[in-house]
């Protein structure tokens, strides 16, 4: 008898499942179901069909090879039955057998497995908001609701429109929207930070900065959307947050999905604290028949040891090969996952690994995170932009905990943040990374990377050598005024510090970093003095230099004035800043 | 008494360990010597200085900020003394006393330390030939060498050069001339490929093919340099090679580098079987209070376990930093290194980590490295690009052993190299390689990034699934004719296949794999058949399936007609290839 091998669901995880299965064991019969007519699709990539980046749906049905991932492909290439439009009703582990439903016709049968896969997905939220079953209210969680949005701004019936909630898929969305067509659109999140749970507070910042300056988004952090308004038809045509109405014609819902784990949960399946579907390192379920994987599973996080729900294509197709193998008898393993995402918004990207510095510290973690910024590659290659990047580490331990990082050449951030995947599975320690052997040629890398750089000044915060100052305390102290007790002293050559001194002076001073061992008594002693430079790096060897020196009354502009500006907070007044 | 260190060179190990202890113990006296007046330039950026993308030398002397980092510089922002045109003559280890002369006024003098480093980097091998010594015959490994050799070509002097040696400078070196100069260059390379011990060699042939499509680049690879002819005046006029002559008014030595010893040897400081100054992982000497570092030391290279003598900037600048903390007291370690590397040429990029197959296997380790070739984003994206990738993993304990990379976006490249960097250093194994969570978004990665799709194909080679044919054994058996007894069998659409069938038949045949499973029988079982595909992705899913039905006589092109394309070799005659 050949193995007979269910699947329930069938976009990532899924048809990996399916055609590992095929592979390693060719006979055995591998059916697959799924509600929707669409299959096997690249849900992430739905923000760049509605922009028009990926012209026609089937680019995200299609194989690299264009051929469409259909019913009729998975039989003929993959050996593969699919049943879509179809819906498992129940699971009957003792008979192990599953129930399921022809959504068009009505028509029940049972399916009987021997091994069987839950691959469920997730659901969008949808907020219990007055107005949110109108028309043009709509997740974009589907390729039906992407097209429904597409034709809608395609065929120019939307000038204005909301998104409610900046993660990942709302920003995209909101790109989407603006850049391509043209179409003005309010972004609307609870939180007080775009990407909640997702980026480091002051990197999101930085990106916030960057959308803010987009023609056709508007940002509305930490607003309650409390309603949104129909006209006669049913209609969309406003949304009310926070006391005021914004006029807009379509909605677009984008607060997050919830794991679908009803029919496990039915079926007696174990659930995980981090709501999705529990399962071992081999994504087998409490039932040893039964595996799971995808957006509907929980999954260990591999630094903070924590339950983490983390949806992801990516993760879902990784999963799914690690199934298919041990459907077939193997010991693939998924420990878990250690969180890398990134996002590129109007070209700058932003991406992230492990565990930020807060979500180090709400686990009890002490760690040290300063800001960094040095060029990606030679600095003296014309190709070079700044990169931001924050390395979280503990403290004693010196474990590395995640990175954060931030920049223009979006391959160049996302390197960064891979470089660490694999250390961070494995518990990196700071020495790693301060060595860490980033290939180098001057068009591709630096001498010293960014990261080792993240790394040796993450060693000088736990020797007690740098006292870094992040760019929100800075301006607080800039805004207070010389009556606050801070002074500033500009480290760098005169022509960078000039305007800075004629609209600052005298809480702004000037002493070049070259010339403080000779001019050490004109530095403050009675103040706080915060020293400042483009990148903090002349302003930390001059910390060094005055604490030798027993002046120790020193802050360092952690990632100088380069930060400060991405992090979007004007140090001069308007126009007055350099370029 | 503060500590007295003295630093013999000052290029890039020896400045950055000068710097640190300073910042580590600002009473220390630091005095770095160097032979040159240049200082702490960026060596490595000397051809883009030639091309002109670094348009003036400061460019590699200067910091981020565009300060010069002269003895002035060092004096005053980093407290550090030093001398230029400076040569160390001796050093007296039991009096802990380095002789030094004045190269312009020829006054010695000694200087006294408690610690001492060597950083006396390395020197252009200059091969033995008739004619070397002629004007215009240089190496670039300096900046009075890179000026002379920019001022000749900037006022037209060359209209033809010849490079000797295809190794990294060579290669940049003919890109700088002949690109932005119009100079026609005469690459010449004993060995059979370019990048000889750095590059893999299908990767190898693929930038080999790259190159020779580049307008004014002549690569004579296998070729061996008689003499360089010069005229009257005593300047190069031409060169000999394999018994033909070329006309060229510049040659460039780029042999590679032989590390400075001679100090190290004479002062009875041991050296490694890899040529260097022997060092530990702390970077101490035989002599406890002498640290050496950068292009003069040997080290291990931690996935072979081997001496490695690799010169590099930025192992130097890694290096320095922990000799620098060492001086200090600390105990940073720096346990060797992985061997990364990239270059990019007329907008290709190589990367490289670990060992390639041939360097595995010439240690005796038995291991798989399949070609494979995906979309190094989501193929559904526009800005994506077809990455070749070979992971390279011994057989038996799955450890993988290096990653060799090409491709067009070069960050990417470089990213997919980086992130093995960690890895490798720790031991990595393939299923590691397999789960790695390399960040995922459609514009910056793929859900299955390459470098998962490569580990997994390593795994299907490791369990027998899979039996690729490399590029080279295609091209052969394809001239072997129908006589040489092997068949092609096309798995694409017709369209794709129709021009092969066209040219090759009945040699190519065609059968698309979604329709194998009904037309088993036409796969011919009396001879070898290779399975053709774009990217080997199809043609692996036939083979599966073809063993299944014990039809077992099959190969599967790796990396399919893509990898042949790259690899340089037609398939069709000329002008009949698809695009």
């Amino acid at each position: 008898m050949s193995l007979k091998v269910v699947i329930i669901g069938a976009v990532a995880a899924g048809p990996k499942a399916a055609c590992r299965i095929k592979r390693l064991l060719p006979q055995a019969s591998v059916t697959m179901l799924d509600r929707d007519s669409f299959i096997s699709y690249g849900g992430c990539g739905i923000p760049f069909y509605v922009s028009g980046d990926v012209a026609d749906l089937k680019g995200l049905t299609s194989t690299s090879f264009h051929m469409e991932r259909n019913p009729e492909f998975f039989r003929g290439a993959k050996g593969v039955e699919v049943l879509p439009g179809t819906e498992a009703l129940a699971i009957d582990r003792a008979a192990k057998i599953v129930r399921v439903r022809d959504l068009a016709s009505g028509a029940e049968q049972e399916l009987p497995y021997d091994k069987l896969v839950m691959a469920t997905g997730s659901t969008p939220f949808v907020p219990p908001l007055p107005g949110v079953e109108l028309a043009n209210v709509t997740p974009v969680a589907d390729l039906h609701q992407a097209q429904a949005v597409k034709n809608a701004v395609s065929q120019g019936r939307v000038t204005s429109a909301a998104v409610i909630g900046a993660g990942a898929t709302g920003l995209e969305m909101a790109e989407a929207l603006a850049d391509l067509w043209g179409v003005e659109v309010h972004v609307f999140e609870m939180a007080p930070q775009i990407l909640p749970g997702l980026a480091d507070p002051d990197m999101a910042r930085m990106l916030e900065c960057h959308l803010k300056a987009q023609e056709g988004v508007r940002l509305h952090l930490g607003a309650k959307v409390e309603a949104i308004i129909g006209d006669e038809a049913g209609r969309v045509r406003g949304l009310r947050a926070d006391g005021r109405e914004y006029a807009v014609e379509q909605v677009i819902l984008a607060t997050g999905v919830r794991p679908n784990v009803e029919l496990a949960a039915a079926a007696g399946l174990a659930l995980a604290v981090g709501g999705g579907i529990q399962v071992n390192e081999h994504l087998q379920t409490s039932d040893p028949d039964i595996f799971a994987g995808g957006d509907c599973v929980s999954l260990t996080h591999l630094v903070s040891g924590q339950p983490l729900y983390m949806p992801s294509g990516s993760l879902a197709n990784r999963q799914g090969r690690v199934i298919g193998t041990n459907v077939c008898g193997g010991q693939a393993r998924f420990p878990g996952a250690v969180g890398s995402f990134c996002i590129k918004l109007f070209g700058l990207t932003l991406a992230r690994i492990g565990l930020n510095q807060a979500q180090a510290e709400k686990l009890g973690t002490r760690c040290v995170a300063p800001l960094v910024v040095q060029a990606d590659r030679a600095h003296f290659h014309p190709d070079n932009k700044l990169m931001y990047v924050k390395l979280v580490v503990e403290e004693g331990s010196r474990r590395v905990l995640g990175l954060s990082a931030l920049g223009e050449n979006g391959d160049a951030v996302v390197g960064r943040v891979n470089a660490m995947a694999g250390l961070l599975a494995r518990g990196a320690l700071l020495e790693e990374v301060s060595n860490l052997e980033l290939a180098y040629s001057p068009p591709l890398g630096a001498a010293v990377d960014v990261l080792n750089a993240a790394a040796n000044t993450c060693e000088n915060m736990l020797a007690h050598k740098l006292r870094p100052m992040g760019p929100e305390e800075f301006s607080r102290r800039l805004a207070d005024g010389l009556g606050g007790g801070t002074v500033f002293l500009d480290m760098r050559a005169i022509d960078n510090a000039r305007p800075y001194l004629e609209c600052l002076a005298p809480q702004w001073c000037h002493l070049p970093q070259e010339m403080l061992r000779e001019r050490l008594d004109e530095v403050p002693r009675d103040r706080d003095v915060v020293l400042v430079c483009n990148s903090g790096v002349r302003s930390y060897e001059a910390q060094v230099l005055l604490d030798a020196a027993g002046i120790k009354n020193t802050f360092n502009l952690a990632g100088g004035v380069a930060a400060v500006k991405k992090w979007g907070e004007p140090i001069l007044p308007a126009r007055e800043e350099e370029e």
